[in-house]
């Protein structure tokens, strides 16, 4: 069916109006009436073809997306007409693998990207949130409960399972300290979420002006990188540090803060990193990466937000507005994640 | 006591005859007079002062060292006279913190190091085993069996265990799939130890000239890492791969190699590495480091080679030798491990 949609038509063409269409829900569809869609910053990446050439157009990016359910496959039973559910970063996987078998569909070497992909069961591209409508496989959606802020929700399909994901997997305690490095929209959801399973959180940032704003999240610290006595204070004192930040940066000053045996997980850079063997080995300390999650713990975290009531701080914008969010987003000025209102879609 | 001992009186030096003072043994000390001692890399580095200054001198290198007690203290229970024992590269730890207390006591921030430290109980300064007999606390004195050809356990006592240690702490089993990386003092017991352990051993070598010699150590497979067509063919392949080699590299080729959630250990890379967080981050992978290991664990180790017949592919040589072998051990020149036959300090 016709769907209105805000997408580039190459690398270089503006965020701006197109039709696309979408399948009619399959036996296991649901098709989703999208109300909110979160800017994630690989959106830009993409839409700019900024990641070796990898980009498919015409684009159209969102994979943070929150909407109804207004119509259900044959077979489908996992959701209600009117239910209000998610779609994050893949809409399938082979389903088959070792890692689809684990529930980490995300490391599956066949997973079918929300957007910026070829679709292997229904042919064509796939096309992202910024669209009034969408059509995924049910076992692909998750149910949003209905006591968030809903517009706030969207992020979390992105940002926030990114977070979720490492504290679980690296399985963050009560009254650990867990260092988040770097807050931006990745950042601010590390502080929430951690906070929120009892940790002791320490956002460590190079820009002393966040200090107030980390608290407000829930930090109980601050500890500013550039300060090396500050730094050597919190030496071989974390059980945990994650790592948000997307630019090229020397990681040994954030290994050398790490307890023995403990990891520093990478989420945002993916550029050269250096890194010197001693630090990790005289304390056997690990360096990992981590992405997204799997749709399971991806339901998990939004139960998670449901009960602790956590949302991302938002930013709300029409469509129309999008290629000056992209523009923003370059130079770090949102607090925390710009949000598509879809409505203002058919403006 | 005094004692013949081999050293350096400078970080240029060459090793020269010297005499040293040996403690009489204390109440829990025991006193080992010395047979063989393994020359490690590290000795040549601590003798010239390679390490940023951290060199105190005289120096009596060497931390490979297989003796027999020759007396004991009055509270001494481990050790009879006429056993076969071995030090490795501590001498003491703290006893009371938390890496004393879950037996990784080469983690303690105040371990005492065999030779190049201050010795904080009897003052004055460490010193190794290049020298007619060693006087250490039996708490860091394990035993080694007897059916072993005991001139190549010596450098079990470092090169094996800094090898046995990861392979355990990540817990190889048999039928996986394991890398070393490099073929020298440390890569030759990577491959033995693994072997021993059931594992499906792959030598990663820049060298192909390598190949029927790790073959011949237990390796299953050689892999050229300058083959670009071959690295593929196994890329996402290893559970476990360990990085033996001692100089700058880039780590990605071989990051690249581990399956999802596996890990590649660092024990012999001291310098900056170069890594892409991408690499890490789409399959979930680590990069570690390991620092050879605890007393408990040598003495498992020693065990496990006791039981599999596995001892340290070495070359003999007499102490007057030391300052030729350092030269031949710059250019790579041992089949794999240079030994001291310390009966030659008194000829």
């Amino acid at each position: 069916m016709k769907s209105v949609a805000y997408g580039v038509q190459n690398a270089t063409s503006p965020v701006a109006p197109m039709s696309i269409d979408r399948r009619e829900p399959g036996h296991h569809d649901v098709l989703i009436d999208i109300l909110y869609c979160g800017i994630c910053h690989s959106d830009i990446h993409q839409a700019r073809n900024e990641w070796g050439g990898s980009s498919l157009y015409p684009m159209v990016p969102g994979h943070e997306i929150v909407g109804r359910v207004s119509q259900i496959g044959s077979h489908a039973t996992k959701f209600k007409v009117g239910q209000l559910v998610g779609v994050g970063c893949m809409v399938d996987s082979c389903r088959h693998c070792e890692a689809c078998h684990d529930g980490v569909e995300q490391y599956c070497d066949d997973s079918v990207f929300t957007y910026n992909a070829k679709d292997p069961k229904h042919g064509g591209l796939t096309f992202g949130g910024y669209a009034e409508r969408i059509t995924v496989d049910e076992n692909y959606v998750v149910n949003v409960p209905e006591n968030l802020d809903t517009k706030a929700v969207a992020p979390l399909l992105c940002a926030g399972i990114t977070l979720y994901s490492p504290l679980k997997h690296w399985n963050v305690q009560p009254g650990q300290k867990v260092g988040i490095i770097g807050l931006g929209g990745l950042g601010h959801m590390g502080v929430k979420l951690a906070a929120a399973m009892g940790a002791k959180v320490v956002m460590i940032t190079t820009s002393a002006s966040k200090a107030v704003d980390a608290e407000r999240l829930g930090a109980s610290e601050v500890l500013i990188s550039k300060n090396a006595d500050d730094m050597a204070k919190h030496a071989a004192s974390f059980d945990l540090i994650i790592d948000t930040v997307p630019v090229a940066h020397d990681l040994n000053p954030y290994i050398a803060l790490l307890k023995r045996d403990k990891t520093l997980v990478l989420v945002g850079p993916l550029d050269p990193l250096e890194m010197h063997g001693a630090n990790l080995i005289t304390k056997r300390r690990h360096v990992a990466g981590s992405m997204i999650g799997g749709i399971a713990e991806t339901q998990e975290m939004l139960d998670f937000c449901g009960k602790h009531n956590i949302v991302s701080d938002v930013e709300m914008i029409d469509a129309q507005y999008i290629n000056d969010a992209y523009e923003r987003m370059l130079k770090s000025d949102v607090k925390y994640r710009f949000v598509v209102d879809i409505a203002s879609l058919k403006q």
